[in-house]
């Protein structure tokens, strides 16, 4: 068994309202920011999983996505694995 | 002025508590899924810029990321630019 890390993107399709999107839009006055514009709010989720190949692991990430991460009804996913030499983004991005 | 578009990735730090991350895993034994493990659920923010040059887009997606997307305290994250002749995850991804 081999532990794979994966994340995935959860966003709301094209033409599904997205109030965060909205509310971000909103708020970016106030900061003075300008020219920004089309803001899509989603999920980012990180997971590792132990299977026999990357193939198994992929299953139950598209699995474990369309079943509990994200709503196919109104939401698009993507998956990427990550490579494990590379620290995930609250590692990396931490100051 | 050119319009980039960004993919910024919000995640709690290491060691913040994680919540959401605990549901999942919490869920994982209903579906019938095994050996997924340190689950991190955060926020995946698309957005476009236009701005002179791309130096001055990620600037203005560093400022509000900092000021609006994450709470610099607890979260951390990253920047991409996204390549503008691909299709972002909510159309990417959409069946």
């Amino acid at each position: 068994m081999t532990s794979y890390r994966f994340a995935v993107s959860v966003m709301p399709k094209a033409g599904i309202l997205d109030p965060q999107g909205r509310a971000v839009e909103g708020s970016l006055g106030q900061l003075g920011l300008h020219g920004v514009r089309d803001v899509r709010v989603g999920r980012h989720v990180e997971l590792s999983v132990e299977a026999s190949s990357e193939a198994a692991a992929r299953a139950v990430v598209e699995r474990l996505s369309g079943a509990l991460l994200a709503n196919p009804l109104i939401e698009a996913w993507s998956v990427e694995m990550l490579d494990p030499g590379v620290a995930p983004v609250a590692v990396a991005a931490a100051e």
